[in-house]
């Protein structure tokens, strides 16, 4: 959230369950840093978090000075250099989460707008960058009441890592059917599979779907395979970090075994996402590029080796998901076959 | 190992990757307590461990005692209900590996035909266990022999939880084929799933083969069926707790979801067993019985939790693999197909 002063205020997730620590980040370099080390995460409110930090770069060069140079030529093209070297800082942070780029083309976009047009280069970012948080609330809504008539009553739904309000700027992507599934009293249960090694399934979701009254069961991820067997879970739904164009999905490491699991059990599987998450120029899963993060994520525990030294680790955070394991896409656009989610961008908003 | 007093020496393997910690086991109790706690772990070890339990019990009775008694009606029938209430208490730890049971029935029998016999029961018992273990020993030299014909040079193998040396008497068992390629030079690399929740897979397997110069690569439980797709990984080889007549196999939690990522890429996927872990009473996986541990195991670290309180948590030890993912089983007495695994009770040993 915005502070009074602009700056922003984040829910540090790198401490969750443990403590609810708040952090006031006012420069582009604290935001990159909140991005990158997951102090924020989340595609969608990485989104928002870039966007809110492009706001913050014009703040750091001083209030008042943005309107006069915006609207003189020379004075005008230093103040889109400087928004578009924050762009690059933002956008250099995490290469999966095409939401990220996203939303900084848009404030680009909006910048040189506002540029050519003579207009307050800070309120016009300001703006967009609300925007941008407001539309994704109402996305996440329209997600949730699509993807809520895909819920049996009494259900038990299998998600993994954190999909839920923590990760977007409203009540969440995959978690969102099932949040107005729960207040249209139809009582879910939610399989929440740990998601190492950074736990966001034990840490956030669990944490959250129980500070909402959401029942929840929690499990190793190895036990993904065996918990779908026991014939109970109606169905799995899942976030994304990019949809290429073909429908295959990118998203947090462990969904493809996920998926492959379903697909054996016959469960039906969902990925739930705001349309901004499909990436028509990307033409399928294996041309998503894949971050790789630090080997200690997986061989230390809270700075305690888990691993002898020197064992060598692969750490990707992400994973591609074939469309073919892949039930439906359920977007604030309607609900799309994989093999149909590039028509996802000339479709209206679903009412 | 026993020390020169005959009580037991373990290696802790709870403390495992930081500390080498060994402690003294002699009573029965403590045996006991080992074997809940996984400080002795892995199906073969556990069979030897419970055995070496038996023995400690006759010595808790007193020194010199033994084969008077045994070779005393009455007295000898008291030693014997000592001995079984022994078997009953090592029995019960765990519920899932059947080589405890067999280990502890093959010992209940020694007895009693010691005690019919007039033997001196201590003596008897003692040189039983000690054959357990030269067994194993001896068993997982042929696992390792048989299994090796299976890896390619320069091979990438996975594997998972700790199916090794520090599981067995031996080499282990899904590990053996791995050491004997090794040994011979054919240098293969091992791919490590973590192994949530207790990190066998990080503390236990690549501990040991680092240790033995074997190079290995850790990852998240997640990761496997991406790591799978990758299109380098030439075979999967992992243990079993227990192996039902019909070829369905009990073994480590997340076993059931690497067998079906290495089907969907068309992957080997062998089982490494003693013969000893066949149980031709147990008609298939379905009625193996299967072990749900405490539900800190899963939400909290080295005491810190990492959901938060009031969450529910399913923590199977084990899972099932259907004998239709399953390549082959790599046995002391040959390598058989899923189906023709209750055979392998009638076999000789191979050479």
């Amino acid at each position: 959230m915005w502070n009074s002063d602009h700056s922003i205020r984040i829910l540090d997730q790198t401490l969750l369950p443990g403590a609810e620590t708040y952090r006031d980040l006012s420069s582009v370099d604290e935001v990159a840093e909140a991005i990158r080390t997951l102090r924020v995460r989340g595609a969608p409110l990485i989104g928002i978090a870039a966007a809110m930090g492009v706001v913050v770069s014009i703040r750091q060069r001083g209030s008042g000075a943005c309107p006069e140079e915006a609207s003189e030529g020379a004075t005008g093209q230093r103040l889109l250099e400087h928004v578009n070297k924050a762009c690059q800082t933002l956008g250099a942070t995490r290469p999966t989460a095409v939401n990220l780029h996203w939303a900084l083309k848009r404030m680009c976009e909006r910048a040189e707008q506002a540029c050519a047009a003579g207009e307050d280069l800070y309120e016009a970012l300001l703006a967009e960058a609300n925007a941008i948080w407001d539309e994704d609330r109402a996305m996440c809504e329209r997600i949730g009441a699509l993807g809520s008539a895909l819920i049996p009553d009494r259900a038990t739904v299998c998600t993994v890592c954190n999909a839920g309000a923590l990760a977007t700027g409203g009540i969440g992507t995959a978690l969102a059917p099932i949040y107005a599934t729960h207040l249209a009293g139809r009582r879910p249960h939610v399989i929440v599979p740990e998601t190492r090694p950074l736990l966001q399934g034990s840490r956030l979701t669990a944490w959250e779907l129980t500070k909402a009254g959401v029942p929840c069961t929690l499990i190793g991820d190895g036990m993904i395979a065996s918990r779908l067997r026991l014939g109970d879970v109606s169905c799995v739904i899942v976030g994304a970090d990019r949809i290429a164009a073909n429908g295959d999905v990118a998203n947090k490491i462990g969904t493809y075994g996920l998926a492959l699991a379903a697909h054996a059990h016959g469960i039906p599987f969902y990925v739930a996402a705001p349309s901004s998450t499909v990436d028509v120029a990307t033409p399928n899963g294996a041309a998503i590029p894949i971050e790789q993060r630090e080997s200690d994520e997986v061989a230390t525990w809270q700075g305690t080796r888990t691993a002898p030294l020197g064992v060598g680790v692969w750490n990707p955070a992400f994973d591609m998901t074939p469309a073919k394991l892949i039930t439906g896409i359920i977007t604030d656009k309607g609900i799309f076959k994989p093999a149909d989610i590039r028509y996802s961008s000339q479709t209206p908003v679903s009412s």
